[in-house]
Formats: C-alpha cells, sequence, structure tokens
C-alpha cells in the first residue's frame, strides 16, 4: 500500500534561540513549535511522522511523550539526518515530506495542495518555494529558462547573478520515499561545513532524469522558520491571529484579537465575548453567552454558558451557568462554583465547591470546603484549613449565613441555615438551624482618645 | 423646503455573526454598530434617520431605543427594503442617502464630501464607490469608456471583463428622494434570487437620461460591511484608533493607543496619561492631569483632576480631585471618593461617601457607609452591612481612626475622634472623642508548641 | 585636538502637545524624548552635548539634571537657538552636529554612519535626509541635475516643481565646527515669520564655495519629529519595539512583545518569559529563567534567578531567587522576599523582610516587619504597624505559624517557633516555642436561625 510519510527534523539545538531549552520546544499558543508542525501534518492526512532527535534529546523526547522518533548522534547535516529515518521509512512505497521542526507556521491547507500539485506533476520531489522581497541568507531556487528547477543554492555559495533570485527554498520537500533514501545514498560532504546537505538531494535526482518540482506557497510568511525569539514573536502573533479568526468566523466576539491570548486547543462557544487581556491556556472549555475579561486568565477551566469572569485568575477550575467571577478573584485547582453562584472580589477559592446560588461576595478565602447551595459567605470569611501540619475540611450546610471576618477552624461542620455571627472564630461543630457566636463584648471608654493621642504622640518624642 | 434624509438598512439578521443577537446590535466601542452609522448621519446633518427593522424588529428597537423606524415584514431585497420608508419621506422634496446598517466605519466628512459633489454634479444619485486590490465577491462599478457609471453588477452576473474592475459599491447612494422613490417602483425581482436590488434604481434613473454619479472614497476601509465578527473586530481597531487619535490631539497622553480602549462618548482632560490596558466605557468623564492605569476599568465613572487610579475596576463611581485609587481596589455603584481620599489595594467600596483625605489603605469593605474626613480606616475593616435580610449603614464622624480587622455593625454610628481597637467587633455606637473595644486578652502558653506539632503529627498518621 | 560636539534644540515649547509640560520633557519607555536623543549622541562618541534650552527652561532643567546647557532668551529661530552655543562651542576645532530635541527616534547606527559619511565626503555639511511618500509640510532638499544639495526649501516657500521633491530635511546636519558659527553670523531673518533659519546655513556655505552634502536615512520613520501625542505614541511604539527585539535577541521570550512595556534600562536574563500585559520600568533587574506576567507591574524591581510573578504590581521591592509573587500581590518599597518564599494573593507586604521559604499565602498585610525563615503566615494576617501617630515594628522568629486572621499588634516581638492561634489579636511578645490565644470561647445556641430570621424580617417592615 503507498501511504504518506513525514520526517521532521528536530536535531539542531538552535543556538540563536540563547536557550537551555531545545528550539523546537519553545512554545507558540501553548504547544511547542515541532507539535505545531507535526499537527499540521496530521491534520493533512500524512499517515506517519518520524521526529529526528539529536542534540538535547531527552528533552525533547520527555516533552513532547508519544511520538515516533528517529535518533541522530552526530549532526553531520540534514541529509545524514534523514538518513536517520531509514530503518523506519526506507521499506516504504509512497511520499515522504521533509522539513525542519522549526517551521510552524505552515498551514494545513498548503501541504495538501503541495501533495495534490506533487502528484499531478509525477516528480520525484516537490520543494515548497515562496518569493520574498529580501531573500538574504537564504537558499536560492535555481531554474532553467524554462522554468524547470535545477538546484538549490546557499547564500554563501551563491553567483552574484544567483543572489538575485527572490525565490527561496522553505526546507520542506515532498518526495517518493523510496527515491529519497536512494538519493540520499549519494550525496557527500565536499563542502566548506563537511555537512551532507539535504537539498542536494535534488541534483542528484535531476541528474538521474527524475522530474523536479516546485510548488510556491502563496504568503512567504508560512515558511518562515524560527531561529531566534524575535522570529519566534512574529510566528505567535501569525498563529494567534489564525486561531482568532477561527472563533471569531464561529461566532465569537473578540474585541480585541490582538490583546486576546487564546492556545490552540481551547473551545469556546457563540455569542461569547473576549475583552482584551484574557489569556485563555490548555484545555479550556467555554461555553455560550459568557463575557471574559478584561484580564481574565483560565488555565485548564471548564465554563458553562452565561458566566461572567472579569479581571481573575482561574486554574483547573469548573464554573457552572450563569455564575459570576471577579473582579480579583483567584480560583486554584478543584475550585468548582455552582449554577448562579457569585465569587466577588479578593476571593479565593480552592479545592471546594461552593453551591448553587451561593456567593463568597468579598475578601473570603474558602479551601478544602464544601460550600451548600444558597449560603451567603460574609465578607472576610476564612477557612481555617491548616495547622501547620494538616489539612482539614469545612462543611457549610445549605441556606447558612456566615458572618464577616469568620474563622471556620476546621475539620467543622455546619448545619443548615446555620447562622455565625460577625467576627466569630468557629472551633465546634454547630447543628442545624444554631446560631454560633464567638466574641468579646464592645466596652466603650469615653473620653479616651485624647489621653491615647496625648500618649502616643509622647511616645513619638 | 428641501431637506436631507437618510434611510438606513438594518432589516437583515447577518447569519455570518453567527448570533441569536442582529446583526446591527453588535458593538464597537461601546455602540451598537448601525448607531455609529446613524450619529455619523446626524453630524453630517441630515434631518431625518429612518431605521428600517426587519427580522428581530423588537430586539433591534429595544437596544436602539428613540428614533423613526420603517418596518419591513417580509425580506423580498434592499429595494424593497428602501421602499418601506416611503409613507414616512416619500412626500419630502431634497436629497436621501441609503445606507447599510453595517458600514459603521464611514466618516462624517466623507459623507459631508459626498452631498458636496452630488451637489455640484446635478446628479440624480450618486454611488460612493472605493477602489480595492481585491474587489472579489463584491459589486463592481461599471464606466463607460467616457467615465460615466452605467450601473453595479455583483460579483455572480458579472462577466469576466467586469470582474476584473476593482471599483466597488459601497452601497451607500445619495438620491434627489423623488426620483429614488420613482424609480424604486420601477425595478422588478427577475433575477435569481427574485429579489429587488437597490443597485437596479441607478440603471432605471439613467435609461431615463437622468445623471449617475459616483464618489470615491480614498480610504477603502471606510466602506467595508461587517458581515461577520472578524470584520467587526477590524471595525473596532479602526474606530478605537480614531478615537484615541482625537484624544491624543487634544492633549492626553496614550502610551499604547493600541491597547487602550476608550468608548465613543468618554471625555478625558489634557495632561492625562491613559497607561496600557485601560479600558474606558459609558459616560466615563475624566479630568486634567490625572494617570489612569495600567488596567484601570473605569464604567461610567467621573474623576477629577489630579486622580490617580491604577490596576483596579470602577463602576458608576466619583473619585474627587487629587484622590488616588488602587492597585486592585474595586469601586462599586455610588461610591465616592473626595478630595485627596486614598483607597488602597484589595478595597472594595459600594454605596459608601469616603471622605476628604481619609485612607482605606488596603483589605477593607466598606459598603453602604459615610465615612468622615480624615478619617484611618485600617487594614482588614469591614462594615458589616448585611444580617442576611436587611442592609444597614455606618456612619464614621471625622478623624476617627478605626484599627485594623475590626468589624463595624451596622446600623452603627461612630462621633468624631472615635478610636477603635484593633480586631473589635463593634455592635453600639460610641461617642465623640471615645474608645470602643471588644476583644479577648491575649493567653500566652510557654512551651506549647513542641506538645502541639507532636499531636497535630500524630492525628497525621 | 579634533573633536565631535552636538547641540540640541530644547528651546521650544511645542504648542501642538497641548501641554504644561515642555515637548522635550514627555516620556518615551520612561525617558524623556530628549535624553533618547542625547544617549543616543553618548552612545554615538560624540564628546560634548549641548543642549540649548529657553521656554520652560526651568521645569527641563530640572527634570533632566546635571547636563551642558546653553541659554535662548528670545526664540528668534533655529540659527540663533545655535547661535546661543557659541560660548560653549565657538572655539572648538572639529564637527558639530545640529539636531532638534523632538526626534527620539533616531538610532545610533545612523549617527554613525552619517559621521562617516560626512568624513569621507570632505563636505562643510551633512544633512540627514528621507524619502517619504508624502512630504507634504516638510522642507524639501533642492538638488541640481547633479543631484548636488543645493538648498533646502520649506512647504510654504516651495514653487510647485520643489514641492513635488519627496526627498526632505530632518532638521540633523552635522558640520564643521569653525564653518557653523561663520555661517551662523552671516544669515539674516528676511523672511514671513522674522526668524533666523538653520537650513540657510547650507546655502552660505555652498555660496562660498564649500561642498553641502547629503546622507539619506533608510528609514524615514528615524527622522520623524514629535509634535503631537500622536506622534508620540507612534514614536513610543517604534522605541519599545526596539527595546523588545534587543531582549528577545538576547534570549528572553516575550510572548507579545506589543503588549509588553520595556523602560529604556530595564536588565532581563536569558530564558526568562514575558508574558503580556507586563510593564517594566524604571531600574528594573530581572534574572534568568524567570516567568513574569501576565500583567506583572514592576518598577524599581530586583528579580532574582526562577522568579515567577503574575498579576502583581512591586515597586522599589527585591525577590530572590526561586520565589513566588502572586497573583493579586502588591510589593511595596522596601519590600523584600527571601528564596523560595511564596507571596499569594491579595498581600501587601511593605518595608519588611520575608525569610526564606516562608509563606504569606493570602489576605495579609505584612508592613515594618521581620518575618524570619520556615514561617507560615495564615490567611488574614495584619500586621497593626500604626496607632494613628506612629509606626512600629513586628518581628516573627523561624518556623512560626500565625493563625488566620490574626492581628499582630506592633511593637512586637515573636520568637522562633511561636504558634498564634486563630482568630487571635496579639499584643504582647512571645518567647520561643510558646503559643499565644487570644480570642473568646465560641457559644452555640441551636434553634436560635429562625427566631433571628423572624425578628429581622420584622425589622424589615
Amino acid at each position: 500500500m503507498s501511504g504518506t510519510y513525514a520526517v521532521v527534523l528536530a536535531a539542531g539545538m538552535g543556538t540563536r534561540m540563547k536557550s537551555k531549552k531545545h528550539k523546537v520546544l519553545h512554545e507558540i499558543c501553548g504547544k511547542p513549535m515541532v507539535l505545531h508542525m507535526v499537527d499540521t501534518l496530521e491534520a493533512a492526512g500524512f499517515d506517519r511522522k518520524v521526529i529526528v532527535v539529536g542534540a538535547s534529546r531527552e528533552q525533547v523526547m520527555e516533552r513532547l511523550g508519544d511520538h515516533e522518533y528517529a535518533i541522530q548522534e552526530e549532526q553531520l547535516g540534514t541529509a545524514h539526518a534523514v538518513m536517520m529515518a531509514k530503518d523506519k521509512l526506507g521499506h516504504e512505497q509512497g511520499l515522504t515530506l521533509v522539513c525542519a521542526g522549526d517551521t510552524p507556521i505552515i498551514r494545513q491547507e498548503t501541504l495538501e495542495q503541495m501533495l495534490q500539485a506533487h502528484r499531478a506533476s509525477g516528480a520525484a520531489v516537490t520543494v515548497l518555494t515562496a518569493v520574498v522581497d529580501n531573500p538574504f541568507g537564504l537558499g536560492r531556487i535555481i531554474r532553467d529558462e524554462a522554468g524547470n528547477v535545477l538546484r538549490i543554492v546557499e547564500e554563501k555559495d551563491a553567483s552574484d547573478e544567483e543572489r538575485k533570485v527572490q525565490e527561496i527554498n522553505s526546507s520542506v520537500f515532498l518526495y517518493d520515499n523510496q527515491l529519497l533514501f536512494h538519493a540520499l545514498a549519494k550525496i557527500d560532504n565536499n563542502n566548506a561545513q563537511g555537512e551532507y546537505y539535504l537539498p542536494d538531494c535534488l541534483e542528484v535526482l535531476r541528474c538521474e532524469g527524475h522530474q523536479v518540482n516546485a510548488y510556491v506557497c502563496e504568503d512567504p510568511r508560512e515558511i518562515q522558520g524560527i531561529n531566534d525569539r524575535a522570529q519566534l514573536a512574529i510566528a505567535n502573533e501569525i498563529i494567534r491571529e489564525r486561531i482568532a479568526i477561527n472563533h471569531m468566523k464561529n461566532g465569537v466576539t473578540i474585541v480585541d484579537p490582538k490583546g486576546t491570548y487564546i492556545d490552540a486547543g481551547v473551545a469556546i462557544g457563540a455569542d461569547t465575548v473576549l475583552l482584551p487581556g484574557t489569556v485563555l491556556e490548555g484545555d479550556t472549555v467555554i461555553g455560550e453567552d459568557c463575557k471574559i475579561g478584561p484580564n481574565a486568565h483560565l488555565v485548564n477551566v471548564t465554563v458553562e454558558d452565561g458566566v461572567k469572569i472579569q479581571h481573575s485568575v482561574l486554574t483547573d477550575a469548573v464554573v457552572e451557568r450563569e455564575a459570576t467571577v471577579g473582579p480579583f478573584a483567584y480560583l486554584r485547582p478543584k475550585a468548582h462554583i455552582g449554577q448562579g453562584a457569585k465569587i466577588g472580589d479578593f476571593v479565593e477559592i480552592k479545592n471546594a465547591k461552593i453551591g448553587a446560588g451561593s456567593k463568597v461576595s468579598h475578601l473570603s478565602y474558602i479551601g478544602d470546603a464544601e460550600i451548600g447551595s444558597g449560603v451567603n459567605v460574609g465578607c472576610g470569611t476564612i477557612t481555617v484549613n491548616y495547622d501547620g501540619v494538616n489539612k482539614y475540611k469545612t462543611i457549610v450546610g445549605d441556606d447558612s449565613f456566615i458572618g464577616c471576618n469568620s474563622n471556620l477552624v476546621a475539620p467543622l461542620t455546619l448545619g443548615k441555615k446555620v447562622y455565625v455571627a460577625a467576627g466569630s472564630t468557629v472551633t465546634d461543630d454547630v447543628p442545624d438551624g444554631a446560631l454560633a457566636i464567638a466574641r468579646e463584648r464592645q466596652v466603650t471608654k469615653e473620653g479616651y482618645t485624647e489621653k491615647l493621642e496625648a500618649r502616643l504622640k509622647e511616645q513619638k518624642k
């Protein structure tokens, strides 16, 4: 059977990134750049994708996880790198795309069109090219007068005439798989760097009488390789824009797409509005008719329909329908906000379930707790869940009222319709319908302020 | 008398918006897009503006409020839609501009110049056009060799030759009002869609010997219709930039106009600096010499001169001169901050007046209160304004000192120069110059920590 | 000895800024625009820089501080302004660059290349020019058929033919110093404004047989003068982009360079990631491997390696390695966060040292304090450092545990391994290993809520 395969070159560290992290692991919209390439290949229907790793390969393989890898022990050039995939792909019939792991901007449609053009042409190899204003430093596509591709010349090896060519090599090639490995075996390293260069395969095949084709990519930005962090930022901008346009076409309003940051894997329902400064990361899923932002930062959060979240940070949390969060709320892992509940300003929720319609309106910390429905958690309420050694749980029954500035010292169970007086430190369980109070009575000392002030000013001297 | 009139077409729902909300209601800088058009017509001096509504017209009319409407029951094409305004405008003498409700970017100056050109030309109708790089999908302006406008051809009806034309129809027309309704009566729906098309009026009038004129809009972005949310975002960016430039020309410093979001109706004084991430909504009015942002979010807020607000959210509040707010403050409706007062971090103010020079520096909630001048509200102070059923008021006299972590249990009146000891829950009124204290005395148990730790670790097992 | 000198013209107030602040003092990336020019001259190796001040010169000199100034009492034109530097530079041999104080975008490389071109040409004067699409309003460079520069013509004095010239004057000139002052003495004010114009010097020198040269700046944006705040915003954007690119080339990841705001003097280590909305001001220094943002706002902060700061505001603070800050923390002057410490949400630290590994996780205020290492500061802890007159210090020993919602009433010293029970107001010193408790015992009243509710509802009526 004739399949489609890909070899993704991810061996070189990328010194211009000036990073302890391997180049292809640098992230764009929450995903290492090489995975953008791999996922695009997957979407374009490639059956197998072999990633050639070399420098810092433990780091690369640990981060990328379950993929098909080939290992290049020594870095002897791009052709040598592809050769490392011979054990895996050398016996296959079909087409093999060879690409770099640092060209994350290429679109699925471009690869599909290139495949189609390649098949229609009957060529042995097709190189993806683009025409750019300033080709300086890039490999040029040299054609004969009839327009046939002859070879690829690097900047440093190019004649003055060749340097004027504006069509450049993207380093993406589509080969007949058998011819690829045939050609690889024939090239040598007789050049300044002493490396085996992949583009040399083109000339090998052409000289053997095979047809060499070029497919010109309309938008030269797509084939841009990422070699430093300025280029990384540009790639980020382009891919971010694509993600935003996709959501907008699906019915999401994004007030400022350039100032909104949505990871590749995020899902958003129609008629949801994203306000500026919003950052949506990881596996975040947002329902319809929500209003998210400004400055909402969600990481792996599930948000149901009709929710409003502003100026808040949420991580690994769930917010049920019609609930409101913020401004200035912090929902930490396992925060679960019930339907129509209100989490207000300066409130932290951690590993706690807040029941439907309950309110934690301001200046509170609810951790390791189960709060029932219809509960009013007063301003300044704190679940005292930690004693320095252990963490304990707080349970509050439905329709209870927790007075302001209360401490709920866990382990603690308050029943339903419990009333806690403001300023109380509650240490013992309270049954349904009971009041708990734990505070000193007020003493008023008339005429005291004047004396006090005099004393304090005396101290100041 | 000869007047100027406008018919604004807002009947079509706009399926590409993928929205439960009617297309023309989608907002740009705080205003439904159709109102941008209506307000621009108003500014350009049009005497009457009739909005033709159809699909979801209750939703449209409710949101837009008091305007002159015509109703199109069935959507039988743009010419039919304009016909619906005949009862209102058919008897008038003068000029009638017909436009879509989804072209909010057109500028007042463009309409004024078009009016002027139309009057100078003596034409029966002038169409606003633009020359674009990629006219695909848009109606082309077909002219004869002398440059006279013959007709408008839609993409699907255009010949190959006509498709090459780069001058496109904006769907903005300026008609002699009588000739408009005369022409409308003559067009038919013999076309693929079976609709009555407004552009057909041009040919009707030309064939009757009237002059048809075109006015070319210099910036083709102006006439862009908004059909999906990606186009909505672009319109938002353009209009936002215009608003920013206008404020900058008037002496407002905006560090990053692209990352600052100012609604159409906001007023800002000279020498005020807006820092990035700032969002100014609704009827917000800001004085001179203020420093607003980063990340200040103001909705319907009045800010006097010399105020500083950073990283805070304010809604329906007033901030008097020289006061400072934030970072991380939340001012809710009816918060009124006096001259030179300081509202610090993690502070919420709701329906409360804070007197001149008073300080609520951190971690406090002041709701339903009147705080005098020169008051120091200690960290962690909470007005206990709600008992689960009723809300009550707290009054604090001038020059009082509220100790940290105090609860002021409303209804409560503290006099002037009252001193509340830290950690007190104050439930009874306090007269001028008195001290209120309500807390338990400290007990110190030496050597206790070791025993406690041992016990806690035992529990952990 | 032959040196290089510069005269920077900063006399004119700049009415189009509509500001009480002198034009050249308006800031770009944290630095008055004129200092961008002066610093670029310094970097390009100019030996002396004389700033000519006039309008509001006290304001200018106070803000700019220690520089060499010449004073122009009356504003009689640019040539007159340069003449004011004669006392300082008139006796020098060498080259003098004359420029405006409002062209902050010019790059060091441009000045260096201009110097080199000038020296190679042997000209008496070289004018920096640029070719622009729309030269309207700008002085045109008039050349003869051989391309020799003849003179500079202002818009209003230009013929129709001259107005078509697209090469414009940048108002940056490089003169032989002796010829500059020689020419200045010869020009008159016989023109519409009655002013002495600097460009007239060119013609004076040319007519005396000296060579006049032009050096064309490749990027016309560089020579843009800043006359209003819209231009200020554009300059800000350009310089901000340059700063960002510089950091990125050095190994800093900036997810969105356009939405990140870095002052000119900030230093950042490799492999640090800056997330959107981050503002780095003043003398901020950030180490390697940090994660800063989103929405981190740092002013004069020192951050060591491996620190994470999100959604927080820090001013004049120090954060040691591996510490974490935020979200929603506020570090005020003299906050010093120890290695590996955690400052969490809704926490303010002011003039306080937090020891290594200590945690202030939520809703706390620590001011005027020394917290040891390994301390757990419970949620809602407040250092009561102010009594209305004096500020006092709180000391907490290593490995202590402060229970939630505690008040630490300063002056106060807690020993090592002290345990404070939740809800306590601690007023007296506590020795090593002791427990402090200060709260009322809980009273539970069964069946009370029903009665309470009935009473509260009664009150409501």
